[in-house]
């Protein structure tokens, strides 16, 4: 086990087990002498290594055959425009909910190309955001398609429901909530991913999207910007990010040997619980701003009421191993991102460092 | 010493010191606990790391200061899209040189966007191929660019010159040739090169450009396309492929310790002298379809006259451990690429091999 847990909101820790195994690997892969990131992509080596990765996605999330799976190079942010300019279609209006910083890049990149409606936003009661029922938004039923975010990554506001859109596609950005809890695929239209919180490491994006939406994109769309190209080659229309696919496959294993993702999100829910706890134990000296009922399980956003001591906090855990809490630079504070990889060890170590530092400067 | 030589047009061999140090520090990045893979790309560890690449890119390649070096999630096939977006500006024409597969394909893309003159194409001359003097192209003094490939790595033609464009700016796709000799940069406008053959691993590609040519690309162009994104955000606009820019940072101070460009172009000039010498001396068995001239240093591709031989030229090379010499799909044949990481073991293995292989079957 290793020493040090680190609390980075992506890239992010990797199980154990999965470093070890390419490690192990690095200089020889299943006995080929060389390391899967020297195989040429379109050998049988690499490519039963990413159709065993795309399988066991599609085991563990119960991806129904009508929907294609793509591995693509490039982070979350690529799909920000690739949502609109394959979809929007000559309805060109999208309806959009803005949720924090991670909805409000979406729609600002899809603002480029069509008519955007916010059909909703994080609003506050007492202090605490919440996000609005889906009774008080204003859908538009002609829209092209909705998109959400159901976890905001930078804030720690998380969905704890999925909105009912009826024909019309919903579109989900789950960066930071892939992979941490049962979902049901055919709630939604497009399912999009950069690997670096749940999946994997940096550099590649995982896309489900149901067959009927892979349509002609807008006129002058760069050839790998239409999702109907890594469709019609299985994502090997270029060299795709091989080592970078070879780790998601490691991790997915790896998750089915935990049990999948219905035993993740048992283990995710009592690793979020530990933290809340502590937190609602301790309101004098620590503070959330998150709504009860939508505080995320991945990423646990919290402040100290005596803003001077934040500094110190965040000295102290990094000496004892609990490192990168540190808020994004937007939001200040401090932040636990406790993703699939994160041992409940590590967790018990930082709850037990808060409890002390609030006994120490309270 | 590895006993397998992987002769991949790339992704490809990778030199097994970096290999060695990336799996010594899976676990534990410079004493941080943590795997590089695992660390924020915003922290100082990683920018430590990418900036340390560049520098060493920058030395490497003597890349003067109003060039801006970028490290792009991707492959090069993005670059074919983004020249034109980027560079076509108000001329909305540009001049391409055809050489190859990889050529066709850049102008492919940028006929989308603009027109495309092929300003000249390979020609051949006793069943050979060569690349027509600079005399005879039909250059456009109004192009926005000239736009070539200085090594097609499937048909192993490279230039062993470099076009004089006037103030027309040229366009280089590196892919295959980058690092493998002494160029001045200042000939070039931009320079772009995928990872895979001579800087890494795949999943990032390396973008020189002249700071001049930072300039508003197309309307509705994705935000991600835009060279000004990347360039104002140093690369770090968005979570950009940290494994891989990371590898490629080992791979630039490999080439450092073994003496830099000028060095590695020496042993790379007598690598592939070998095999062609080996060839010209074995003119009744082996064929080649290439002008002496413009003979590859990092792709030699050759037949056999009795193309009944290569199946079993192929599975015996294997054998040995002399693997992925299968030609491209498109020419057949049999590919040796022998890029920076290929040692001189793995080209007199070969060549031994080839002698070998003619006496038995010739």
């Amino acid at each position: 086990m290793r020493d040090v847990f680190n609390f980075s909101a992506g890239p992010a820790m990797l199980p154990e087990e999965v470093l070890l195994q390419a490690q192990a690997e690095m200089l020889n892969w299943n006995g080929t002498g060389m390391s899967i990131m020297e195989l040429g992509h379109r050998g049988p080596e690499f490519q039963a290594v990413a159709e065993q990765a795309e399988a066991d996605l599609r085991e563990v999330m119960s991806i129904p055959k009508h929907y294609h799976v793509l591995f693509l190079a490039g982070g979350a942010s690529t799909q920000f425009a690739m949502v609109p300019i394959n979809l929007l279609g000559e309805k060109m209006t999208a309806d959009y909910v803005d949720t924090g910083v991670w909805s409000k890049k979406a729609i600002d990149e899809a603002r480029r190309y069509g008519a955007v409606n916010v059909v909703a936003h994080t609003e506050h009661h007492n202090h605490l955001a919440y996000i609005p029922p889906q009774e008080r938004w204003t859908l538009n039923k002609n829209a092209a398609y909705v998109h959400y975010t159901p976890n905001e990554t930078i804030d720690g506001i998380e969905f704890h429901w999925v909105p009912k859109t009826g024909h019309v596609p919903l579109v989900a950005d789950m960066t930071s909530a892939i992979l941490s809890r049962p979902i049901d695929v055919n709630d939604y239209g497009i399912i999009y991913a950069g690997a670096q919180k749940n999946i994997g490491q940096a550099g590649i994006t995982v896309v489900i999207i149901r067959e009927d939406l892979i349509r002609d994109p807008l006129p002058l769309t760069p050839t790998l910007y239409a999702y109907k190209t890594h469709a019609e080659h299985h994502s090997f229309y270029n060299t795709p990010p091989t080592y970078s696919w070879y780790i998601a496959g490691l991790v997915l294993a790896w998750l089915k040997r935990e049990g999948g993702v219905t035993a993740i999100h048992e283990r995710n829910k009592r690793k979020s619980e530990k933290i809340y706890s502590l937190l609602d134990g301790h309101k004098d000296f620590y503070l959330t701003r998150i709504d009860r009922e939508c505080r995320s399980i991945m990423n646990v956003m919290f402040y100290i009421h005596d803003e001077k001591l934040t500094p110190h906090f965040l000295e102290e855990a990094t000496n004892i191993g609990l490192t990168n809490l540190r808020g994004h630079r937007v939001s200040g504070g401090v932040r636990a991102s406790i993703y699939n990889a994160m041992p409940d060890e590590g967790v018990d170590k930082l709850v037990a460092f808060m409890a002390d530092f609030a006994k120490r400067n309270g």
